[in-house]
């Protein structure tokens, strides 16, 4: 439940899909300003597929009856040069959307580029940029870990319509680097 | 509802997944012999992929309220030369999957080539052996259709412990005729 004193004007979910372990980011958007609500990982445990397709459904819908966001921000997966990986991974990804879906919230999706080009300014940056800029971002005293980082991006890349005006900060950021 | 009088040892919903049209087919299994109960197809429409998982889940939980099967056998998918379809289709097995666990309805799942072997008696079977031994197991007045055909036969893979007793009564047919 939010204080009805909160003026929030969406709260978005990040998600970063994985069989293993699927990184979840909340933050809500009050005008320009970002402010980190929660974030954490969904692990999968066993070998069987059902089981782990069903924790990730699960802990989606889990995430999103405890915060009660508005929409649902997910990376796009990456097509791996392993095909069965790419099978397995875009289960994960499947039973995370439906997770979603299943709550009735709207999901965007967003390719790495994308996330990176928001948060960092740079579609290249490795990952510890991109922990440190959602750290900077959100004003929090550490840094998030890598699923959470990632989904945390993923909610920013949203928060900031997709490349837009982060992006922009990055590249002054940059600019005032290079200067 | 099942009628008091029926006496049905289990239920089983085969499915064939994919993301333009996952096929579903139930039968019943009583003792030794095998019953058709029904089958169909589950159709998404739209580019986006959120909504075309959601018709899937919902499809498949549909199909699950109404005929009230005991468990699920799943085709395994291919493995496609193409990633990106690769990733597709596996996101749709996840939705399709997602469907049955949801329901708490227990999954098994079968390789193309062990459906094939339990049904024709033979890996390596055409679709048209496939409809043609479905048809003749389930004494049907039509062939089902393809994606019908394989889910019914996938709910006849398990129905006979997976390449079990249909797969020695297809060798027990091929070698009827070779004498």
């Amino acid at each position: 439940m939010r204080a009805a004193s909160q003026i929030v004007a969406s709260r978005i979910l990040g998600l970063d899909p994985g069989l293993r372990a699927t990184g979840f980011g909340l933050v809500d958007k009050l005008g320009q300003q970002l402010r980190y609500v929660a974030s954490g990982c969904i692990r999968t445990e066993g070998t069987e597929l059902p089981g782990r397709l069903k924790t990730l459904l699960e802990g989606v819908r889990e995430v999103i009856a405890t915060y009660e966001p508005d929409l649902v921000a997910v990376e796009k997966v990456f097509v791996n040069v392993n095909p069965q990986s790419t099978l397995l991974l875009g289960q994960a990804r499947g039973a995370v959307i439906c997770g979603a879906v299943s709550c009735d919230l709207p999901v965007h999706e967003y390719t790495a580029l994308q996330v990176k080009q928001a948060v960092v300014g740079y579609g290249k940056a490795n990952k510890d940029q991109v922990q440190h800029m959602v750290q900077r971002l959100l004003g929090l005293e550490v840094s998030p870990k890598g699923d959470a980082a990632d989904a945390l991006a993923c909610a920013i890349c949203h928060a900031n319509g997709g490349e837009g005006a982060l992006a922009t900060l990055g590249n002054r950021r940059r600019a005032g680097r290079i200067l």
